[in-house]
């Protein structure tokens, strides 16, 4: 019953295999390695087009870095404000960018719409050179609060975005359960849908450490070899990175594991609902789970080992009472029941 | 009728002779000299105590560099989503304090509320080192929407940042204004509020260059010679700057010139609060009027010759149709009832 | 008898005048105004072609945002390793540019050779994205210790720095006296000898507070306005710091200023040279005397009220006993000849 | 005959045990796990006190924030100029420090000396606020050219810079080959000879990523969770960085492997002084030897397969025809026997 964070499973053995084969011999430093150059062209057939691909080992470096490259130092990066970039991560998109400024806005279920996005833009009216000129939209797919955009909904959004001069980047440490939630394609989800630079992380479902920037809008990454060398990023024995994403699409792995957590989080929202005194805050779309439980229930299932935390956004809907439940490829049907079951007691 | 800006009008005569008398052979560089000394005890007089001064060249870099001795890279400052640190200042404060981050949040008139800020504030909760710390907040006086905070709304304020480990910052670009609009001492709109540091304008209101970032916590001074240095805002020829302040202080200069813009502002927002079909938007407390005028009103102002900007900001109650007027020590009773008059005329 | 710094001088009383004539009515804030303009065309006419000028409060803000704009944040630039960006700005430029590494390069007499920077690249080869990469090459003119580079010196560094993808900046501090001394066009002196942009200096000549960035590549300035203002030095009142330079060039006062400030030099030089025990230990050039002077010559005339300061830099060849003598427009003959009277005493 | 670089040396068995083991159930994320806990105690025992220590991915990484936590942005900091943070970082402690300055100090086989850091201590004087002050001295263990600190060399630097406010950083990357060259204590090595703050490297030596800071000085560190967490090197899944450190300990495996490339290179070096017409340039104390081969021998050997770079660094003592070996873990006696037979043969 630990669903306290999807950061916590233990990778796929399959990962774990792929690093001990990858464990042989010498290999070119700083990402000359064979694994590395392979795994540049495997995004590139997983995306079906040419992509720029540059391997770093966090999600928040991939977020900071990616828009890095979108945004100058006196840009603005219209973002969630419940999103990882502006909520999670310390300040690395502003380290990262040399103090660009990121303008949170509100969004039900921890999505944007082109409506609030283009009442954030004219708040903000362009009038150079006194206000951050607004240079990049982030959104997070899936996003911060469970819940995916459909393709059409990232269009909107994209081209708006485009229409005022805004590049597009997503945050995808979630990818995969986004594709898998949604049985479209990454294409699809992301370049098909105006996305310029992403985010694509491997570590919450099933890596150890693996994270990536790809962008598709390779112009962008014209400089990204700098930056990610200069923030530490670029890692001397790349191919234990890259075996880990070579094996994590090979066979489609990846979205094996995606769907699998997906499924625990329906089958945990699902029982949720039916219990009396319980509900949930936000649609269950991916592997995570924003609930009340009845009285008394998250007691009883803390001491009974349940792990799992509060959360807390801005805009709420909870009023503190919102618990965040997240699977991973790891979790298991007897987690799901035994916490439902628990939870159910009276 | 040039109600564009305060930046707009020219210097007071007495600033001007005071530059000419300050241009009599040698003084010590780059702050050394006797009327820059002088300066700095004339703060202390007119906050009655001891303060730490540092003269800037600008308002910007006023809130830029106090900001980053109270806050660091990684830390985050709560403002008004409207405030010039927020929307005027093209990233200035995220430059100068290596990036930390700037948390916009909404208030009625230009202010905000105890409520508003520990709203803000529980909407993003402290989990070092996931999220940036809250570590100052950063209060506008007279505020971006020409109103003014009472000693009482200030410190509660304070009280309430101090208390979650926040400093206090004071926008006082128009601070004259405020001070002559409230009646109370600078004191008691500063440091017996609560406020740690300060950006204290003279330029809006008479001068022609003349800021000052003001530490009522003077422990916050420490690396501030530093600070002010590397962004190229140790002016070599001090005394330049320093006479304008010495001027400006003398004989009450300061409060006499807000109190002349203030009377002005009134004037005009009395005419227009009379005048059939037009409205205030957000009370006149200090030189600033925004209001929306009849229909035809505008157009036949501006063909009479009449300067001003409409106003765009979040949260604009007025839906695009609000213009901002400012007055300044300048400003004349004519020039004000001419507008009247063609803004009244049918 | 005081030679402590240029920065000591009053302002020249036709820059006064000016600042006075530019004192009526109203005027466009943030550089909108009528004498901004003219001034953004007489720098044109001075420079014999289209330029892009940015007025800003310093010498030290005008390097650090010139460099910001020809350089990445992991880019390198090469400078004297004496030169005012490595040693007098506390950071300036690593602020601005946002972490650009300064490499200092030694060279005799202020002055940077081709030799010495190939030497200085060779060195530190391009192995990107290991190394920061060469971006930028500083040249300081007149030097920091006097002496000026010939239009064929700074052709051939320039030269080489274009060969090797290094933008060429001077730092022109002191740009009148180099010109004054050499009398030779401001134009062959920048972008005829290849100059891409230039920090051209009016206050250590008689203004009280005038700099601007000279962008010669205009394609460089793109986006300098947003840079300049995030760093605080869009001035809301420009008229001042323009109406300074307008009078700065009107009838050739500029070169006026900086010749006599170049002959007073050049006086007392010849006069510590004839004294005993005496010597230079640069080359007078421009308007800077390095020397040391006879036993017992300081203190006879500290103690008479002369003000001046021992001179330290790296590959400082007089082992701590040179001191620095600066004259400026306003130095006068009995200054220079009481000051040798009483080096020369007995 | 992979001579390239330790970097492209596989992991060592052990450490890919560990990663498996380590691959056991949940773990709590963000280094709240188990093995992270008793690793950072680990660190305590391997040095015979207290110590703070923060995991992170890259040597890079390691230096640039531990030297953001000794000194502030306007510092200074002094370090080798062929150093890898001067030279191989692309600027990263620059944008870790917010834009620190590096003064670059000469000195014979990649080592300081008091007297050349003295030497560059006077030559840039402190002149509060405009000089950036000297603020930290960055030593490099074992040095960037093959050579080693002895304790009494460690001790005479750090006294020098903590006498004038500098505090010391130890770049530690290959720390290992230092401790197992000299055979003295990581104690000795560090802060019992002064050091405040190192990066300990175990990439190099036999792990597949793994870096920490290591702070001596816990006053220091005060703030690093937040400047790691920024930079994007906190890792969810620390347990895979921990897991290796845990085995890179255990039974002195880390002196082990270090000594076996040490010896290694120890071999190589023996061979190549005693061919004829081959040289040393700096003498092997560690794992990497600088040398020149006989003619010809440098293509017989790319023929053969064989892998190594060029080396060329300020100051390099060779012009050019240096070339760069280095041993790991891994190297074998066939290997060096192999390499020395082509390049002895005639």
């Amino acid at each position: 019953m630990r669903f306290g964070s999807d950061n916590m499973a233990p990778a796929h053995p399959r990962i774990m295999d792929a690093l001990a084969r990858a464990n042989e011999g010498y290999a070119r430093a700083y990402g000359g390695d064979e694994i590395t150059a392979r795994v540049e062209e495997l995004f590139g057939r997983i995306f079906e087009r040419d992509v720029a691909v540059f391997l770093v080992g966090t999600g928040g470096a991939a977020n900071a870095l990616a828009l890095s490259a979108l945004t100058p130092p006196w840009g603005m990066i219209l973002a969630h404000e419940a999103s990882h970039v502006q909520m999670d991560e310390c300040g690395g998109v502003e380290l990262a960018t040399g103090g660009a400024k990121i303008l949170p806005v509100a969004g039900g279920d921890g999505k944007l719409t082109p409506a609030a996005v283009l009442a954030a833009l004219s708040g903000f009216p362009e009038r150079p050179p006194h206000g951050t000129p607004a240079t990049a939209l982030s959104l997070t797919q899936a996003s911060e609060l469970g819940t995916v955009y459909a393709p059409a909904e990232l269009h909107a959004l994209s081209e708006l975005a485009h229409a005022r001069g805004l590049a597009v980047h997503l945050d995808g440490a979630r990818f995969a359960n986004a594709v898998a939630a949604l049985g479209v394609s990454p294409a699809d989800l992301s370049w098909r849908a105006g996305v310029d630079a992403m985010s694509f992380g491997g570590t919450k479902n099933g890596c150890i450490m693996a994270e990536a920037v790809v962008f598709f809008d390779q112009s962008k990454a014209e400089h990204f070899a700098f930056r990610r060398k200069r923030a530490g990023h670029l890692f001397s024995k790349s191919r234990y990175l890259a075996a880990q994403f070579e094996a994590y699409f090979d066979g489609g792995l990846w979205l094996d594991l995606a769907g699998r957590a997906n499924g625990m989080a329906k089958r945990l929202a699902d029982g949720i609902t039916a219990l009396d005194g319980a509900r949930l805050w936000h649609p269950q779309q991916a592997n995570e789970v924003f609930a009340s439980l009845p009285p008394g229930a998250e007691e009883r299932l803390r001491a009974a080992g349940a792990e799992f935390y509060p959360w807390i956004t801005p805009g709420d809907p909870a009023g503190g009472r919102m618990i965040r439940l997240v699977c991973s490829w790891a979790t298991t049907t007897e987690d799901v029941d035994a916490f439902l079951a628990i939870a159910g007691r009276r």
